[in-house]
């Protein structure tokens, strides 16, 4: 099977979370941000599919996969779906059910991350909600975020990374974790710590690898 | 097998997705949230389990689930759970994963309602953050409610709700939502016209069943 991954041409976003698994196990798949528009790729793409009105089960936003006659939105949602199909998560209900518990607290923490540069609204740039991303980021950094960090390093503490359900290959939530927090650490972040504390998560996240 | 919900006692909250999910498959549960400290129940119940270093998948927040030898965590990963094992979604992948991934889609409508009254911090009562509310719910009521609805609403025009994998039982898509947003609108929402916008969301959720 050939995948045709949907997202935004020119950043990587939640797009990276799918088209690392696909690289990952090496899968064949087309990156329609990577298409031009005269080849039927680019945001016009996009687009069929989001407002499409003969599309059957739509999905919300991007990114979103094609998997053959299956069409798939929510990120977590498409990792769950090629976290089995290309062997990156456990085959046991309990390990694929744990697994994407873990890929849904990082999705959780990755929110929260990106509202400290956006509280207000996503659709308003930084520079025009600064104030309130200063005190949102130092709420996020005394309170969430080491909340998190406590709990992935429980989590490694009990070495749930060398379990059964976890080989020598890349897992997806860290794929995921490590991606879009470097992603994030790129961005106009509201102070140094938070780049630092990115970092240190982006190891953290290998290290269950 | 008797399925033990964990949950903060006295709020519906999160909570609530699971219990109803559970009420409406007329499931076997204990709900700790009504179990006496003395009888094992309220909150060093729920502690014992998010900070117990003996457990070997420990849930990052409440809610969680008990089924077994499972132990579950993350909203959207229960209701995948009892989804099939209930009867409340479909046996088919494809549908299986269209009810997940409209499951997690109403999750973001919700985490963006309740950010309307809580965009600094979680942990800040509404009144210490009461002017940077007013200021994301404009914008939410604005840009994102109406995108989230005319979402929905196209996936009702297109009689989903009347596919195979819906029967005329409630489903936790849908239950979810309806429950969800009644909370919030009981709550100290930003202006008159947000309560309004989550009563027509309830009453589109329940259209979908």
């Amino acid at each position: 099977m050939t995948y045709v991954l949907y997202y935004w041409p020119g950043i990587q976003g939640r797009g990276e979370y799918v088209r690392l698994a696909l690289e990952e196990a090496g899968a064949k798949y087309v990156d329609i941000a990577l298409v031009s528009e005269e080849d039927g790729g680019g945001v016009p793409a996009l687009e069929r599919y989001l407002e499409g009105a003969d599309v059957t089960r739509p999905p919300f936003a991007v990114p979103f996969l094609k998997a053959g006659r299956l069409l798939l939105g929510q990120t977590p949602n498409i990792l769950l779906y090629l976290g089995g199909r290309l062997g990156l998560a456990p085959r046991d209900e309990a390990g694929k059910l744990w697994t994407h518990q873990l890929q849904l607290t990082i999705a959780d923490l990755i929110v929260e991350a990106h509202d400290t540069h956006h509280p207000i609204g996503s659709g308003l740039y930084y520079h025009e909600q600064k104030r309130e991303a200063k005190r949102r980021a130092r709420d996020f950094l005394a309170h969430r975020l080491p909340k998190f960090y406590g709990y992935f390093e429980r989590v490694l503490e009990r070495k749930l990374g060398r379990g059964p359900w976890l080989g020598p290959r890349w897992h997806w939530p860290a794929v995921d974790s490590v991606e879009r927090l470097a992603g994030e650490a790129n961005r106009d972040a509201p102070d140094d710590r938070y780049l630092q504390l990115n970092s240190r998560s982006a190891t953290a996240a290998v290290t269950i690898a």
